[in-house]
């Protein structure tokens, strides 16, 4: 199994388990997690970005892995992709280097995913 | 003289002490930083959008100040602020609510001088 | 007019424009933040002090006050308090300094208030 | 071996080659660290949770996996740990939630160890 | 009475109470946090620049004016300085700038000082 | 193959990727970061423990790594590291402990290979 459907997967699972534990307040917040990121005036490939960018300053791994497949399901370029993390790499400096390499990491699993016609998906 | 005002001498008066004080690294870094929000394949105003975003999951009130007038410079709408507040607030928690307070304060204060017909700039 | 009214001021102007903004994903998120540390099986002093310790350690002034303020109301002592900034200071060191010290500053003022009859509220 | 038993061999071993190596000012901040969550005015549990939530807001998973046995050990129920969960996520927001997955993992583990009577500590 | 007073003494006023509250942790954690920065095989002004950077790669303003003027106590120059200020703003990132800012500003009010004879302490 | 090895590898794969992608931006900046450690009025054995200290209290273990490798290529000793981590862990609070676990690891895997004659380079 690959490295993205094993993230994929374990998100899933362990998502279930929070949900499943019977906390209001929580399930509320993934509610409106998900709906932050719908179209709006605002377009989704946008809101994407600006997720992408701020899980990449705040460098959390798991939340760059997320964002990154969602720009690509989004239709985001290479060159669109690259200018994002610049703005992320000037705001948060070298220390977000690493960080950067995974989603650079992530993004070419994705494109490779689709050169062989395999899903692309979260 | 008003509160923005008054933040973009300080900001200025500073810079120019910090790049005549002959370190190399620092000018370049400045000017990279000028660069990354410049016009490409994304939009100034994504760009913009990113850099406040970024600046408000890292809460840091002087970023959020200057990327909010930069944004209103760049002809944002209450409701594209908003939005990419929301998704601030999603991805940073309540932790960022006191620094989105501070930008919602600085874009009033930028309404407010384009209706006097005073220059909103940095 | 005294420190903690001038806040309370602010923080409840600002709040009221942000949440007349219409962004519903905004306004929810405020909902969930208040029920956040409404009693359940863990009390509500309990909840106050988690918030004011991830308030500490995420070094944010504002935040800080508004926790420290909720304590108070929920009476907490003073050697409470400080095993509570004590577990803050060991977690996120010595840079969390500067914002015990604002918490201790609020506590007083709190104190100092409920001495003179007057309300600490929030 | 499981990954409970792995990290706390690892803990170990670092530990004592850091304790090992003379530094004074080190041994005696390892020893304010352990005493901080002493039973005091405040219950250990509640210092844990504390522990817990400040640890979940600055996102490291070691410290969320050592402050969750330690909660187990106190005898914290799972109403207790997701409402705990529940503040972390309002102040520190999405970013927070792999480490939440994480969190749970690990109380799952601690609880299936404890339901085959096999010793939960750290 | 001057900024950097104003400082000292706030700052002097809140540790006397915060000592004074009779939480031992709190007491010998300010007591190692001194020590660290003492002579040692790193030379003190090497262990007040690492301070210093610390500070300001995690963006705390009154920690950085502290270790600025203990820079300037233990000799510091400008070209020290300066490339100490790069180092961090290369790691951190733009988020730092206005907090280089700060630190700019505090060595400037440390020279003026120096210049007119009056002492320049913490 | 080696951790640090495979530590390397990664990061010079990725950077190269990173570096072909044809954004200017990025390119400088990498250029920026590699001069900002270069000797000065201020070591670079100075410099890279600068850039070891803002890696822990940031808690970024690969930025760690890399400059945990490069200290020892600037001949740190056992003791000047320890110091130079007691200023972090102090600065940073518990919260770097697992950091400075990974950090101790790194320089005893150097350590080791400079016993058996290998190269410890990055």
């Amino acid at each position: 199994m690959d490295e993205l459907e094993e993230f994929r997967r374990y998100r899933e699972r362990m998502n279930k388990r929070i949900l499943s534990a019977g906390n209001l307040g929580i399930k509320r917040f993934f509610a409106l997690d998900t709906r932050a990121y719908e179209e709006g005036v605002l377009p989704a490939k946008t809101k994407e970005l600006l997720g992408l960018v701020a899980s990449t300053v705040l460098r959390c791994n798991d939340c760059i892995t997320y964002h990154v497949i969602r720009c690509v399901e989004e239709g985001i370029s290479d060159e669109e992709f690259f200018e994002a993390m610049n703005v992320a790499m000037i705001v948060g400096g070298s220390i977000t280097i690493p960080h950067i390499r995974r989603a650079a990491d992530v993004l070419g699993q994705c494109r490779e995913k689709k050169r062989k016609g395999q899903p692309v998906d979260i």
